[in-house]
C-alpha cells in the first residue's frame, strides 16, 4: 500500500539476502493450502493465494526485470494483464473483482513464474552494482510482498472462516496463552505540547509517513493495552449493536443492513460464543484483544465506554514516548505466531497485536507529494474515505512495525487484524 | 432437470451396470482438468465441477442409501448440506450463488466421498433385490448424473471460455468436420391434423413428458438442418443486432444492457470472427450450426429472416414423421465426440448436435401432476418463465435422446449448446 | 398494449362521437386528484397520472395529425420525446422508469396540450372524410385510450394506497355488495372436442386476438365463479405463503425476497384484516372476489385447493359456452362502478369484476403478423415472460370486453385488478 | 446538520421577529413553484420541497410545541412520522429515500400546517416568558430552517435542471456579472504558527464548531479568490477528466462509472458549453467562479495545476486574517441574489459566492462531545466519509457566514453550491 523515499543507506549486501527471505517466507504461509485452497475470491476485498503469489512477482518483473535486464523475456506475455493490481501506468489490467475467477494459470505454474523471476533477480544482483534507483525499487519490492504476506493471512482466514467445515490453518495457539490473566487497563498520560510527527531520513519508510512536522496536541492518555473479548462482550450483551446513540450514522445503518451484532468470525451457537481462528473453531478467550472490529465497531465501543478512540497523532506520540523500544518478543508473523498474545501488567504494548483504528482519517501529510511514475500511485491514490490504523498486527513483518507507520482501511472493513485501545483528554 | 414414471420394465440386471459406467463417465469429463479448475463459479448458472461430482453423488445417498440401508453412516454430516442443490423438502443447504466459494472439501475428498458411496450402492445392488421403487429412484439418479455430465461440459467450457489464456480442454475437432460442405437447407412439410404429443409406458422419461395427448397443428413445415455459423454472420453484419424491429422488447433491453452482439464465445479480432471451442480459439467455421445463442437471438434471427421458430409441438411431430430412428452417428457425449458435425444433405438431422430453441414456453402438459415428496421438485416446480429446447446436442447422453424430451432454459440463457432451427406455416 | 385489423364497418360518424366521449372519461378520472397527486411513480410499472394525460393524446397527435394533417404544428417541440412510451420507430424518448422525475410540463399545460389536440381532431373529422386506414388509426387511438383508463385507475390506486394517510379516491362501495351472500361455487363442464380459438372479420379487436384458428382441449371444468377473500384468507390462515410446496420456484424465491405474505393492499391490524380500496381502508369482505394477486399466488392457491388455473384457451371456450352475452350490468368503468360485485348463484360472471390468471404464457397465435411500423410495436414486442389474463375488470371499459380479448403481465405484477379462477381435468 | 450551544445572549426580544421572518422566507423561496414542483425527490440527496416546508415546521412543533405547550394537539398525528428526517430518538420515520412518493399531504395541507404552528408558536412567544432552553431551542429551530432554506434552493435546482425544458426559477442574473472582468489570483501569505480554530462565547453556533483550541499551521498560502469557469474549461479541455494521475481512485472510478466529463449542470451542444442556472440555460461565463464541482474534482482540479486544496484550518486562518469583515455585499440568499459573482481584485472573497471543499476530512474536534438527546444527533453522527467546506454561497443566509462554519458532504456530492480556492506550501 505505499511507496517509500530514500534508503541508499541501508547495506546493498543484504538486499539480495532480504529478497530471498522473503520470496521463502510467502511461499511457506502457503504451504497448509492445496491447489483449491489457492483459487477463490470470497469478497472483493479478498484476493485469491495464487494471485498475491503472481502478483509480487509481477512487481519485481516489471519494475526492475523489464526495465533494468537487457533482452529479458516476459515469462508469459500474458501475465502482466493479469496481475497488475491498480496500477494504471502500467496499462490495462483484469478486474479486480474478477480475480476469483481465473482457474488458469494453475499454482505450479505459478510457482514456475516464481522461480523463473527469482532466478533471473538473483542473476541481476550477481551481475550488476544496482544504482542506488534500482536499489530503492528492490527494497520497495520487498516491503510491497511483506505487505501481501499480511494480506496473505488475512484472505487465507476469510477463506477459511466462511467454509461450513471451519478447516484449521495451524494448530498454534499458545498454551500460554490459554491461561494467561489480563490486568486492569491504566491511562498513560501525554502533556500539551508540539510533538513532531513523521519521519526523515534513510531507513526504509513509506510516502505517506514521509516528512517530519509540527503537530499541536492537547494533553490527552491512552489504555496501556487492547480491549479484550470480555470487555467486548459487555457491551455486545449489554445491547450495544442495537442502540443508535453509540453509533455513527453510516455505522449505525451498516450494522442494521448487514446484521451486524458480534465481531467477524464470532458465532453464538446455542448460548456459547465461537469464535473462527487460523486454528478452527474455538471457544472466545476472555483476556485476548478483541479483533477483526470495524472503524464503526471500535469507534462505537469507545463511545458506549464514555471515551473515544485516540488520534493517529496522539497514538504516534504516545507511542515514541512509552514504547520506543519495539520489543523482541513481539507476535510477529517472522517469528511464526498465528496468534494474539494476553497483554501482560508493565508492558506497553503497542505494537504486533492487532491494527489499532484510530479517529484520524487517512490524509496526506503537510509536505507529501507523490512521486512521478507507477509507483506514486503506491498510496496517494487511497487518500480519502479510509480511516488510519497504528502498530501492527501477529501477521505484520517486523520491518513493518515503526511508530510513524500508517496502515489505513476503509472504516466497515475488518477481515484485516484489527482492535481498539481507549484514548480521552485530560 | 426432471424426474420419470415407471421403469420396471427395464432389465435390473442392467441397472448395476448402467449405474457403474454413468459414475465412470462423470469422472472421466474431468479428467483434462486440475484440481484449480473445479473449483470456480464464474456466472451464477455455473457450477465448480468439484460440485457437480459430489452432488451427483449426494442425490444416490440421499434417496437411496439413506433411505434404504440400514445403519448407513453420512460419509460427512455436512456434506448434505453443502451438496443439496434445490430440494426443499431435503432441509437448508448451501446458497447456489455461493457455490464457487468453497475451496474444501478438496477434489481429492469429494472423490473419496464418491468412492464410499459408490461401494455402498454395489452392495446395495449385492444385497438386495430392489423394488421397483428403489429401482425406479436409482434409474433417476442415473439420468440425473447424466444430465450433469452434460451440464458439467458447459461448465468446463464457461470456465475456461473467460480465461484471456483460452485453455483447451480436448483437441477433438475432428478433420471432416473442417472439410465437410453445406447444402442448401430444405423444408419438411407437415400436415394440419390432430397429432399425439407426450409419452406414456415403460421406457424411461421425465414427468414433464409425461402423458400422451391431443394436439393440433395447423400445417406447417421445418427445415431440415440448423442455421450455421456463415448463415448468422449475415444476419450479424447486416445489422440485426442494432436493429429492434426483429427483437422482443426484453430482448432487445438485454442486448443492451449486456452489450450483446455475436453468439457467446464469439469475438472479433481485427476483423476475423473467432470462437472458442473446447479445443480452443478457433477462427469460425461457417458451416458448422451457430451454438451459443439465447432464445431472443434465435427469435431474432428467425424473424429476420422471415420465418419463425417452431413451437415444441411442430418439433416432436416433424421429428416423429421424418426423424422416427435415432441415428448412431449422433455427435453423443456417450460416443466422446466434443464438436458439432456439419449436416449433410438427406440426413434430417434432429439430434445430438444443438439443443433447439422452440418458442414454446415451458408449461404443464394437460394431465401433468407433480409426484409426492422431494422427486416432485424435479421438474414442475420451474415451470414458469422459460422456453422449451428439443432434440439434444453433441454434449447430450444417448439416453437423453428422444422426440418427446423436453429441455428448457430462460431466454437469456446460452451457456448451454443451443442453436436455432427455422419453420414457417404453409 | 395492442393494435387491431380492419375497422371499416364501424360506423364513421361514431367515430368523433367515440373519440369526444373517450377523451371526456379519462379526464373525469382524474377529476378527484389534485396537481401534486398527478406527478409521483412510486414503481416501475405505475406512470404518473399527467403522464397519461399526455401520452393518450402524443398518440393521436403523432399517427393522426403529424402524418395527415397538412401544416400541423406541434403544441411543442419537447412533447414527443417526453410522452412517447416505448415506440422506437417514434425515435428517442425519455426513460420509462424516470417519468415521475418530471414535475414540469404542469397538468395545466398538459390540459391545454388536450385542448389543443382535440380541437385539431375535431377539425379533422370536420373538414376530412378519413379514408380506412385513418379510421383505422384512430379506432386504436380510441381503444389505446381506453386501455389507460384502466391503467389511470390502477396507477392511482397505486399512488394513493401506499400513502400512510390511505386517502379516499370516491366513496362508491355499494351498500348492496356489503350485505350480499355468496353460493358454493359450481363446475362448468366443456366436453373434448376441437374448438375455435380468436377472432376474425370486422369487429374491432387487437393484433394478438387476429387470426380464428383450431385448438383441441381435453374434457375440463372451470368454476362459475372467482375465489373470494374468504376462501383466500384460509390459504393465508392455513400457511399457504410457508409452504414451498405450492409454489413455482421463482414465485417461492419472490415471496421470500419480497416478504409477501397477502395479497397487495392486504395488512393485518393487530388481528384484523384490512384492505386498502379506492374508499379507503376497509375491512376485508369475505365475499367479494379476492383481488391483487400475482400468477405466483393464484397459482400456489390453485395446487393448495388441488385444482390448477384455466389455460386461456378453456377460458375462451367455457366463456363462449356458458356466456356467450356479455351482461349488462358488468362492473364496468364507463358505468363508473369503482368496486367488483359479489357473485350470484346462476350468474356465470366471466367478465367485469377481475382480470382472470390463466396458466398460458402470452405467445403469438399460428398465424400472428406482425404489421408494419410504429403500431407493429403495439403487442408482439412483448410476447416473452408474461402471463395471459382473460375476462375484464370493474376498470374495464366494455368495449374491451370479449372473449377472445387477450390482456398479459409479468407473472409477479399485481397492481392490476386481478383474480383467481379454478379449473380441473374431468 | 447541526446544534449549537448557549445562546442566552441574543436579545429574547428579537427572537420572535427572528422566527417570522424565518417562515416567511420560507415560503417566498417556493413562490416561483406550482404544486407539481413540490412532490418530487429525483435523488436520495434532494428532498420534495413541500418536504422541507413541513419538516422544518415539524421541529417547531416537536421540540417546542409538545414538550413545553400544554394541551398542544398536533395538527395531524401522522405528520410526526411523515416529517422526521434522521432524529431516532423520535421513533420511527419514513424512508429518506421515499419522499418522493408521497402526493399527500397537498402543499396547501402543509401551508395549513405551517400556519397551525407558527400560531402556536406566536402564541408560546406572548402567554410564556421563554427560559434559556427554550430560547436555544428556537434559535437552534431558526438556524435549522435557514440550513433548509438553502438546501431547498439546491433541490429546485435538482429538479428544474434535470427536466428537459429547463425551467425558469427566475430571471436574476444581474447585467453587472455578465460584464465584469476577471483578475489574476494572488496569493496570500500566512506564516507557520500556532493559531486558534473553533469558536467559543455566547454568539450563535453549531457544536461542531464549538471549542476553541491550539492548531500548528506550516507556512501557506492561498489564492484570493475562486478558480473561474474558464479555467476550470482548461482542465477539461486538456483532458482532466481522462487523466488518472490527477485524481484519487475512487474520485477516478466515480468518473468512469458515472460518466462525468463536466461539473454538473454543464453540457455541451454542437461544441458550446451550456449551464443550467436558476435562470434557465446559460452560455458559460468564463469569469464566474466553477461551482457545482465535487470533491474528487475539486482536488484533482487542484493536482493539475500543481497544487492543492486548503486545509478548514487553514482556511479559517487565512479568512480570519485577510477577511475578517463579512462584507455587507456578500451575494447572499436572505438578499436575494440568486448568482455568484465576479470577484473583483482586492476584494478578498472568502464568503457567500460557493462554499470551497477542503482537503480535511469532517471528524470531531479535541473537545468535542454530543449533547443528550434527539439535537446531540444534529451533527456528530455525520463525522464519517464526508469532507468539509468552508464559507458559505449565494444562497446562504448571513447568519451562516462566518470563518468558524463547517459545512460537509460526502466527496461525490455537487448539487451544492461548491467551488475551489487554490493553496499551497510556502
Amino acid at each position: 500500500m505505499n511507496k517509500y523515499e530514500v534508503q541508499t543507506s541501508q547495506n546493498p549486501d543484504t538486499l539480495q539476502d532480504h529478497y530471498r527471505a522473503t520470496r521463502i517466507l510467502t511461499e511457506e504461509i502457503c504451504k497448509p493450502l492445496q491447489a483449491e485452497d489457492f483459487v477463490v475470491q470470497p469478497s472483493d476485498e479478498v484476493s485469491p493465494p495464487k494471485w498475491h503469489l503472481a502478483h509480487t512477482t509481477w512487481f519485481f518483473e516489471t519494475f526492475l526485470l523489464v526495465k533494468y535486464v537487457e533482452d529479458y523475456r516476459l515469462f508469459d506475455k500474458d501475465y502482466p494483464y493479469l496481475f497488475n493490481s491498480y496500477y494504471e501506468h502500467e496499462g490495462e489490467r483484469w478486474q479486480r473483482q474478477h480475480r476469483g475467477l481465473l482457474t488458469r494459470p494453475w499454482v505450479k505454474e505459478i510457482m514456475a513464474y516464481r522461480n523463473y523471476v527469482d532466478e533471473h533477480m538473483l542473476q541481476f544482483f550477481e551481475n550488476h552494482k544496482l544504482n542506488d534507483e534500482q536499489q530503492r525499487i528492490c527494497w520497495i519490492g520487498i516491503h510491497h510482498e511483506q505487505q501481501h504476506q499480511e494480506l496473505l493471512v488475512y484472505d487465507i482466514k476469510y477463506i477459511f472462516g466462511i467454509n461450513p467445515l471451519f478447516p484449521v490453518y495451524r494448530n498454534t495457539t499458545s498454551e500460554l496463552n490459554q491461561s494467561a490473566q489480563i490486568s486492569e487497563a491504566n491511562w498513560l498520560k501525554v502533556d500539551e505540547g508540539l510533538y513532531t510527527i513523521g519521519m526523515d531520513g534513510n531507513a526504509f519508510h513509506f510516502d505517506n509517513e514521509e516528512g517530519k512536522h509540527k503537530h499541536f496536541l492537547h494533553a490527552f492518555a491512552v489504555q496501556d493495552r487492547l480491549i479484550t473479548c470480555g470487555e467486548y462482550l459487555e457491551f455486545i450483551e449489554g445491547g450495544g449493536y442495537q442502540d443508535f446513540r453509540y453509533w455513527l450514522m453510516e455505522g449505525f445503518e451498516w450494522v442494521k443492513s448487514e446484521a451486524i451484532h458480534a465481531p467477524m468470525y464470532w458465532q453464538n451457537k446455542k448460548g456459547k460464543w465461537l469464535n473462527y481462528t487460523l486454528a478452527g473453531l474455538q471457544p472466545i478467550h476472555p483476556d485476548l484483544p478483541v479483533a477483526h472490529l470495524s472503524f464503526y465497531e471500535a469507534d462505537a465501543y469507545a463511545r458506549w465506554k464514555g471515551f473515544r478512540l485516540p488520534t493517529e497523532f496522539e497514538w504516534e506520540v504516545a507511542c515514541q514516548q512509552y514504547a520506543p523500544e519495539i520489543p523482541q518478543e513481539a507476535n510477529l508473523l517472522d517469528q511464526r505466531n498465528y496468534s494474539p498474545a494476553v497483554s501482560q501488567a508493565g508492558n506497553y504494548q503497542f505494537y504486533g497485536d492487532l491494527w489499532e483504528w484510530t479517529q484520524s482519517a487517512y490524509l496526506p501529510y503537510p509536505y507529501y507529494k507523490k512521486v512521478e511514475g507507477a509507483l506514486g500511485e503506491y498510496n496517494g491514490k487511497f487518500m480519502v474515505n479510509q480511516m488510519v490504523l497504528r502498530g501492527g498486527s501477529y501477521a505484520t513483518l517486523s520491518q513493518h512495525i515503526r511508530p510513524t507507520y500508517r496502515n489505513f482501511f476503509h472504516p466497515e472493513m475488518r477481515w484485516q487484524f484489527s482492535g481498539v485501545r481507549l484514548a480521552k483528554h485530560l
